[in-house]
């Protein structure tokens, strides 16, 4: 496509590289910029600079925050509780169902020998550090990683890993989703969720 | 939703405001922003700021450009026909087909008495300066504005108020698209389209 101007070329171009946003859609994206006064540009860049300039990772959790002391240690939660995931859009995925009071460690990726990264590449040697740690007594681990082969290897390298010290290891359940209908399931889930069925618990809210 | 910071919050708010990006997509922008490098962020930004605050517009035809003297008045256009548009994606619409090689004027936006937008908001009167400059040799304008109500109204205002010219106003084709089935096409353009009918021209091309 012909730009009018390198301007608008540029900042389409630059615009493009975001997730989910196409030449087309860039385009509409300067359109709009141009239309508004300068301050709307302005703000928009500012925020963008300093949310990437300012934005902090708690020393502990590796979650992203405001400042390098997160709220993690609250006594408010559940300390001996830690659940291990891939990145921050899952922690406001489980804090949004309120079904957790534990505390999160981020690993800031999952194994991927295709992309490069190991296990060195992600936050571990601070989870065990948590771990070993006399004053924070975790009791237990819940990996919450993706089911794909990557989420695997993790959560298989992690167990291992953690093996030696004295915890319990769990993961998130797998299954038919809530209000999913059977014959729409995929067949890996649907037989997964026969073979480790549970006992029918009358008493379950 | 909750965020984990008011970074994040602002910067999701701030990348909302544009069209066609949800509170979700800005998210995800935001995360892509926070993976890669400070450099990808500054890029973008810088961008923007550029396109907002060097984006220039011709002072003959309002198009888009990177000076405030555009190529519109090479000598390789037929300087006799000036198209009026709404906005730049429209010229470049026409640009594409290849199938005009005239001048072009920018309106600017439409008549839209519910906006709050009246014909002192638009570039009429340097339309009419094009017209009466001796230097132009002005014969045929053609109004090529959407067709809903602004654009009628505006097509309609600028019929009337170029009237006293010694010109030949026309307005773009309308009828039903080329490759467009009959029985799916709406009931006003194909009603318009009987209405309106043509000669068959046994050598159009």
């Amino acid at each position: 496509m012909e730009y009018p101007t390198t301007l608008i070329e540029n900042a389409v171009n630059e615009i493009s590289k975001l997730p989910g946003i196409g030449k087309k859609s860039a385009l509409r994206v300067v359109l709009k910029l141009l239309k508004e006064k300068p301050e709307f540009t302005d703000d928009l860049a500012e925020a963008l600079i300093k949310l990437r300039s300012e934005t902090k990772y708690c020393r502990i959790c590796h979650m992203i925050n405001d400042t390098e002391d997160c709220t993690c240690m609250t006594p408010k939660r559940d300390t001996s509780v830690i659940c291990v995931v891939e990145d921050t859009p899952d922690i406001m995925a489980i804090q949004h169902t309120a079904q957790y009071n534990g505390l999160f460690h981020v690993l800031g990726g999952l194994i991927s020998p295709i992309d490069g990264i190991g296990p060195e590449d992600l936050n571990i040697q601070s989870l065990i550090d948590r771990i070993q740690h006399a004053d924070y007594n975790v009791k237990e681990i819940i990996l919450a990683l993706s089911t794909n082969m990557e989420g695997d290897t993790t959560a298989f390298y992690l167990a291992k890993k953690l093996k030696p010290f004295d915890l319990k290891i769990t993961t998130i359940a797998r299954g038919i989703p809530i209000g999913g209908e059977l014959e729409f399931a995929d067949e890996i889930t649907l037989g997964r969720s026969i073979v480790k069925r549970v006992n029918y618990d009358l008493n379950a809210d």
